[in-house]
């Protein structure tokens, strides 16, 4: 029996809107089979502290997250990260960049990189990844923002996807979505983003193309690329 | 009596529409004061050789722009570089970047680089820059297209200048326009900017901005910036 | 009498050691002329609670910082980044970018962004900028982080500056350091960066570099570029 | 019997050293394995000219290269490119991006977009894509020009990778030399880069990164990824 293939969306936004709407509009079209679950995360929903840079997680250690300093919501989010195969992340722009709770997840996952131990070393190594932002501005800095995103996705040397053949998909490099296109809306009312046409037919088409490209690289009967 | 201040706009389209719409935007929004001269050069009607990486401009020569190996139109355009005192470049987004032709004119200003004898070396030093971008996608490479014009920017040692205080500027970066949000018109259709109301005002904004800085810059009665 | 300037360095790492060497390095070389103060401060010293994007700091409000949800360092260093004349802001590379701490930094700094009532609407405009980045690995995302610096700069409308016509920079976007390169100290070690000679005179010229800009664009008797 | 797969380089120096260099160096690690052939291209030695965008590849012709204007190498390396399995390109860094000829070479890609007609539309789909940049700065554009590459691989849906988990790749979002460590050499000095050891191992990983995805991908019965 083919193995569940799961894929994980993490929402960085500080609230329940344009950000949420737009990964739950990705982990929808990526569900569609029968052979994929998605789960989603809201950062809000789980406070983490800052990374301190200590370097303990490089060592073996005994913690749920590999991280010997904080006690927080990173025990239960690191075990779904190794246990994931697609992962779609999706921030708000803030000040061109992912926000801050979303920085502080990525600077947290320091104990699946190359210099811990197994099995949390690497543990992130060929998994398939792709992101969504939402701006205010129309281009206030999605781009970028993706960037940031594979920067991230680059370094725990996953699979880096972006939105496929799709003539007209708004972005290549993942979705980007503009919450500020109605100005009588504005950015700041809840939900504006679905609106945005172009936006959430970005969210699908990533969605697919996680699901897609995480189906191919799993059920290759000789074995998954390994770590 | 004051001097006059001339800021010089580079169009690095192959195509007569779109960018070149866009930066005479920009450029007349600049040229409103009566201290500041515009001039537009469109580097298709221009032609320019890839630079070789041979270094020789690092000598000192008796060519027109430096470049020991082209006598083209570089002789020309270097001389306009040295002399403005604010530049504004615009491209079309071409795979995620400035168009070829753009980025040749970029290697080809290395005789104005701090590796070359004066009056050539640092020629662009402390002169005011802004970029202008138009992609046919809407969050399609406008940011990575502006970032490679401040990197080149920066190389110069310019002042590096983006939208100003506007509260909708569109992207902070410079002027990002978006030329197929009429899919009826398209991306391919000449002129389809003019519809682009975000893109438009973000031309003119860039303008004023340079031409604020530009002023401000050279005004200083004990004298500009040096070399 | 001449008014004393000020340029503010603000250190985002969560460790005593290459960071703040860096940012020092940089400040002292600033400070060398009599007009110009110089002050550092560590984010960690500093606890800063993350943005929880309601945008109740663009209505007029009593608070010190213009947040009106959070009492905490941010009051004292918003009254700190209005005050400043030039800003240095320095990072460790945390997977590809700033730390999360100083990301979280950059988005409580809303209240002073455009949106925003007098006087900390555009509190930031036309002040001069400059990062410092320091990575573990020699090209570990350095630049990235430096763009991202850059952003912020941007959408506050300051005045970006980089390295200026030393003719081997290392990086023209800001300074740029390793700690890495000497393996046997590791990046991990403490005050590994001192032995980054491109990296600590990149440092000096960019403290330099800002110093040069801060008393050019502020000794114009015409007056400031106004907000 | 097993398919032979093609790894393409691209070298995008007008000059003969060291980008030549680690391109050969990622090639010969990456054909290692006898199923893997490598081919590399320089493009100095295949002129080419500027795209006019004039978008008339976007529709059925019987050129070689998909382009109606220029007769010229792209009529060669476009098969090349149609028939690889995966694709490095290299070059140094001129003003913190590719070269012009590098620039023009991915300009001219686009008869093999999205909005072409098939065989060509989406030829480089699901390939896999890496780079190699070299700068005479330590962190002079090297990441930028890596990310200018990615963002070509990612419009042309290519599956990107970065160097993989060794523990300190230098870079990790491609292989990022600097010419000008050993400043007795310089960065003009031919094969001044073969004294980076950073450098020279980065491009052996990932040739042997871009070889082991290239062979995952197409060694799958169930067929490769369909375009």
């Amino acid at each position: 029996m083919q193995e569940q293939l799961t894929i994980l969306g993490i929402s960085g936004s500080p609230r329940r809107a344009n950000t949420d709407l737009l990964l739950a509009e990705a982990l929808s079209a990526a569900g569609g089979s029968g052979i994929i679950n998605t789960e989603m995360i809201k950062l809000r929903e789980h406070p983490i502290e800052y990374c301190l840079g200590c370097f303990q997680c490089n060592e073996v250690n005994d913690t749920l997250s590999g991280c010997k300093i904080h006690r927080d919501a990173m025990d239960i989010l690191t075990e779904k990260l190794i246990a994931c195969h697609g992962l779609i992340m999706a921030s708000p722009v803030y000040f061109g960049g992912v926000t801050g709770q979303m920085k502080t997840f990525m600077d947290r996952t320091e104990p699946l990189l190359r210099y811990a131990p197994e099995p949390r070393g690497c543990a992130l190594r060929n998994k398939v990844a792709a992101g969504i932002s939402v701006g205010g501005n129309r281009n206030g800095g999605q781009e970028a923002t993706l960037q940031s995103m594979h920067h991230f996705f680059m370094i725990h040397d996953m699979v880096v996807i972006g939105t496929g053949p799709d003539p007209q998909p708004g972005c290549y490099l993942g979705a980007a979505a503009f919450s500020g296109e109605h100005p009588q809306l504005g950015s700041q009312v809840k939900n504006a983003v679905e609106k945005d046409t172009i936006g959430m037919r970005a969210a699908r088409i990533i969605g697919r193309r996680v699901a897609e490209m995480v189906t191919h690289l799993n059920r290759n009967p000789s074995g998954t690329l390994g770590r």
